[in-house]
Formats: C-alpha cells, sequence, structure tokens
C-alpha cells in the first residue's frame, strides 16, 4: 500500500480525516516531520501532529478516533514505541498506515497497510519514507480540500532526484573538509537551523553526531537562538548554520549576521547553493529537509574518516539491554 | 482581562473555538508549552499547537481564523516577533489574548485583551504567565466540551504555591552543590527530560545554562534518548536527569536505568520527591513543569555563585544590535 492508496482506504472507510498523528523515533521521527509540518501549515480541514512513539501511549490525544490518520515509521519495522503506538490506534479505531524498509517485520502486518520501500541510492525520492510521508499529506489534502501545491509536490520530488546527487558531491567539494577540520579543533558545536529543515537539524545532532560519531552537540532552533542560546557566542564557538531555501530563510539570515560578527567558527550549507532554488517556492522548504538528509550523511562520512571512527558502527544500539 | 475572560469573550465572540495557537520566543514559548500539551492531549474539540513566534508568521496555519485563539506571551511586552504574531491573528480574525509583565507595554495593546502578571515570589502560580496559560486551556475545555480535570488544575495549581517554597529549599540543600562542582569539572552537559517537563528540559538548557550562564549544554528527550543520543554516553560525559512524576515517568526510569549503567556522572531531581505527588493525578504532569522551573533558577544561581558569573547578567541580549 502506498501514499495514494493509504489517503483512499482512510477516505473510503471514514469519510473524512480530521487528524494525522505521525509516530516514529529518532531518525524515523525526523523523517515524518517535514510532512508534519506542511500539513499543519497547509490544511484548512486537518490538524496534525509528530510525536515521538513513547510520548504517544503515554499521552494520546483524546481526539484519537476513527477519523483520525496514524502514520507510523520504523525503518527496522521492529521498534517496540511504534508497534505498542500502532496497536493503540487500531484499538480507538483509526485508520493506521506504517513504513519501513523491512518486508516482513512486525510492523508489515496484515492489521494495516504498509508501504515497504528499498533503502538505497537508487530508490526515487517519492518512494522512500519522508517523501511517501509528505505524500500521504499531499494526497490527504488533494482528496479532501483540494490542495493547489499537489503537483509541485509530486515534481519537487522528482526533481530532488537530480538536485541530491549533485548536492552530495559539492558538499564533499566544498564543506566536508572544512566541517571534519573544525571538529578536531573542537569538542562540542551547534548546529543551526529553522522551517521544516529544523528536522535535520535536529536529525544532524542526534543521529549523524551523537549516535553516528559520538560528538557532542545541540541543535538550536534559528529563531529561538536570539532568545537565550546567543549569548554562548563567541570566538572559539563553533557553529554549523543549515540555512533553508524557503520561507524560514530570514530566520537563518539573521542567526547568520549575529554569528558572523561574534564568532570566527562557523560553517554554512546554504540550500539554496545546493540546488533547491529549482523547487517551486510554494513548497521548496517542505522538500528541502529530503535533500539536507543527504547533507549530513556527506558531513559525518567524512567527519568518519578523519576520526577512523565508522558511522555505521554502535556501540549500545541493538548490541545491550535497554 | 484574565484566563476565563479571555475565554467568554473568545466564546461569547466566535460561538466555539477550534483552535489554540501558543505564541511566543525563549523563555515566554517555554511557558505556554504546558498549557499546549495539556490542552492537545485532554481536548476533544480542540487542535493546539506552539510555535517561536517567527515560525508562526513565516508559516501561518491556514486554519488561522475566526475561530482560532491566539494566546501570545512576552515577558517584555515588546519581542518583535510575537508583536507581528498579533497582528498577524488579529489581520486574520483571530481572538487575541496576551500576556506580560509589563503594563503599558507595546502588547498590553486595547486591541486585544491582556492579562498583565506580576513577576515576584509573592504572586500565586494560577496569577503567573505559565498558570494563566493552563487556565486558558482548562476553561475553555470546560466551557466548550466539559472536563473533568478542570478542579484538579485549580486546586493543583494552589497546591504548588505551597510546594514551590519547600522545593526550593530542598534542591538548595541536595542538589545545588552538586550541581555546580559537576559543572565546574565538565565542559558541557546533556539535560533530560520527558512529557510537559520537556519544556523545562529545554527551558534549562536554553535560558538558565546557555543564556544566563554561557555554559554549552543541550535538551535530549528522555524517549528519543534511546534512538540516538545515547550513544554518547560514557564515564565522565554528565547528565542531568529530570525525573517526571506524570505519566512519562516511565520514559525517565529507562534512561535513568542506562545512565546509571555507564556513565560515572550524572544527577537526578526526581520531581516525585520535591512535593509533586501531592498533585491529583490526572493533571500532574501538566502542572509539575511550574515547579520544575524554580529548580532551575536554583541551580543556575547556585552555579552562578560558584562560577562568579550573576544570572542576569547578558553581554548581548538588549544591549548589542541584532
Amino acid at each position: 500500500m502506498d501514499a495514494r492508496e493509504a489517503v483512499e482506504g482512510a477516505l473510503a472507510t471514514r469519510g473524512h480525516i480530521d487528524q494525522v498523528y505521525w509516530v516514529g523515533c529518532g531518525g524515523s521521527l525526523i523523517d515524518l516531520m517535514p510532512a508534519d509540518y506542511m500539513l499543519h501549515a497547509e490544511s484548512g480541514t486537518v490538524e496534525s501532529r509528530a510525536y515521538t512513539a513513547r510520548e504517544f501511549t503515554v499521552a494520546p490525544p483524546r481526539k484519537l478516533g476513527e477519523h483520525s490518520l496514524v502514520v507510523a515509521l520504523s525503518h527496522s519495522g521492529k521498534t517496540p514505541e511504534v508497534l505498542d503506538a500502532c496497536h493503540l490506534a487500531v484499538e480507538r479505531g483509526a485508520y493506521v498506515f506504517t513504513l519501513t524498509s523491512e518486508e516482513g517485520s512486525p510492523i508489515d502486518d496484515p492489521a494495516w497497510g504498509t508501504f515497504v520501500y528499498v533503502w538505497d541510492d537508487k530508490t526515487p525520492q517519492a518512494e522512500l519514507s519522508a517523501g511517501q510521508a509528505l505524500l500521504v499529506a499531499a494526497e490527504l489534502m488533494r482528496s479532501q480540500e483540494g490542495y493547489e501545491g499537489y503537483g509541485a509536490v509530486r515534481d519537487g520530488l522528482a526533481s530532488l532526484d537530480t538536485i541530491i546527487p549533485a548536492a552530495r558531491k559539492k558538499v564533499n567539494e566544498e564543506l566536508c573538509g572544512r566541517f571534519s577540520q573544525l571538529c578536531k579543533e573542537h569538542d562540542f558545536l551547534y548546529v543551526l537551523g529553522s522551517g521544516a529543515t529544523f528536522s535535520q537539524t535536529y536529525g544532524f545532532a542526534i543521529c549523524s553526531l551523537m549516535e553516528m560519531q559520538w560528538q557532542n552537540c545541540c541543535y538550536i532552533h534559528s529563531a529561538e537562538y536570539f532568545h537565550g542560546p546567543f549569548e554562548c557566542t563567541e570566538p572559539g564557538v563553533f557553529y554549523f548554520l543549515q540555512m533553508s531555501s524557503g520561507p524560514s530563510r530570514i530566520e537563518d539570515e539573521r542567526a547568520l549576521a549575529f554569528i558572523r560578527q561574534h564568532t570566527d567558527t562557523y560553517l554554512v550549507l546554504d540550500a539554496r547553493e545546493y540546488g533547491m532554488d529549482a523547487v517551486d517556492e510554494s513548497v521548496r522548504g517542505y522538500l528541502e529537509p529530503l535533500m539536507m538528509y543527504y547533507m549530513n550523511v556527506e558531513l559525518r562520512a567524512a567527519r568518519g574518516r578523519v576520526f577512523d571512527h565508522d558511522p555505521s558502527y554502535r556501540r549500545y544500539m541493538g548490541k545491550v539491554e535497554y
């Protein structure tokens, strides 16, 4: 079952959908966040909220019911918190759609519809987890209320298949070396971003750096930077700014102006210079995190080479009890 | 105008409220988050979302309109991003209610209703910003749909006026010294928390530590900790866990079990031992952040004494252009 079929199934059996709850953990939650951001901003009929899965079962929304669509993502297909969330959703009568890379895993269950994506570089963005989540949002708005941006979302996803390989090459040529060098020289860094791309700011911090590189760091929203965190800025404190090409760019520009003036140690990845200007302005900000993810992949790989720390190595995850 | 009058005014002029948007920046946003968390979990009729103010004007929700209630908080009363959000809300026909500590400030505007709180230790919690926000949520649910927890919220807010002074004394006796000492010995720490209290996990990091102590740190959600960040845990890495007394406690307990086993450097502030067990279980988790805020105040004050860094001192905020 893909995004379109999930929306068709939900509307056929429920008549209308009033809430979409996006549920995942860590990297899987991060892949759902752009769809939540888009649906919340654009929809005139649907409420949207993203959860780390345990919060969904600990404090489930009272509205969770037969007019709710729960989109749950578990890359491995066996995350217990996400499975618990799916079972709760079914109990409450919600329509459940799951995404996973593992066919036949516990989350690929006949109790609901599942999309299995092939997690490699050849799969089109529209057929990966974050792309399917965006398509759930776009298909639902198109069917239920009309959505002018629908074509732009589909076209934009197709454009990413060209934008991303070029961006990966460019980030390796232009930023990876300097990023790794700055990591060598600093024990800690702040990662800044805004808009839907803040999902990948969080993702770069908790997945690429903390999980895969054991690199202490912190994620800061570019707009929130001025309401506290900027007091830490001084020469020698390392800032990495993911600069959006979407409407939230003004938040990043303001952060950059301050950072330039108050520290000597910063790096900027400007999505506008990494191909995003080719995507229709009305949806560019929503699709940008999908490109930014691959920048994070390249940056962590480069750091891994310099530190001799393979990003696929884990000391705890899947290895010890927790 | 107080919370009850705001809800009465909104319902009298709008008939019904379908969305509540909570808008602030930094510490003011943090004060609104518990109300957003409670309203989202408990309401069967109202959608709820909290925003850093610039995101609200950069990507406003399509639904923002005459059945929306926008609750905006600016402690200083002059935060430009929050004022812009209020003006946008009025343009779109929403009912606007603002909170500030500064009578006569730009956000105390006759164009909407305003509650001015007296920011000192003698003011009851129900008459401060976070308490008023919780009361907006509780009054709205009571009036529009019936809310069983209404009395518990009011009683709980009253209980906090006794709980908080005792908790402030206790944290000074039991944790402040060790916290300051650990800050002396470590350049960096992770702050963990969950549920509605995650707002104060974020607040401790960006306000108390980054802003007021220039202390680099990072905030991590206890449930998300296991999906990436825990790979950084090892002896010598400093963790501070704000342990909830509410339903999300199971997330913190799991984090604590792991932290105990994998680092030698951690500190736990258990809200259950700081008086929160006196608040009705059905609302305890929602009110807990109001107590936790004062723990953050005491901890940063203690650190400030040890580091000779007055928490009220700023080098940039309100002093340079940005």
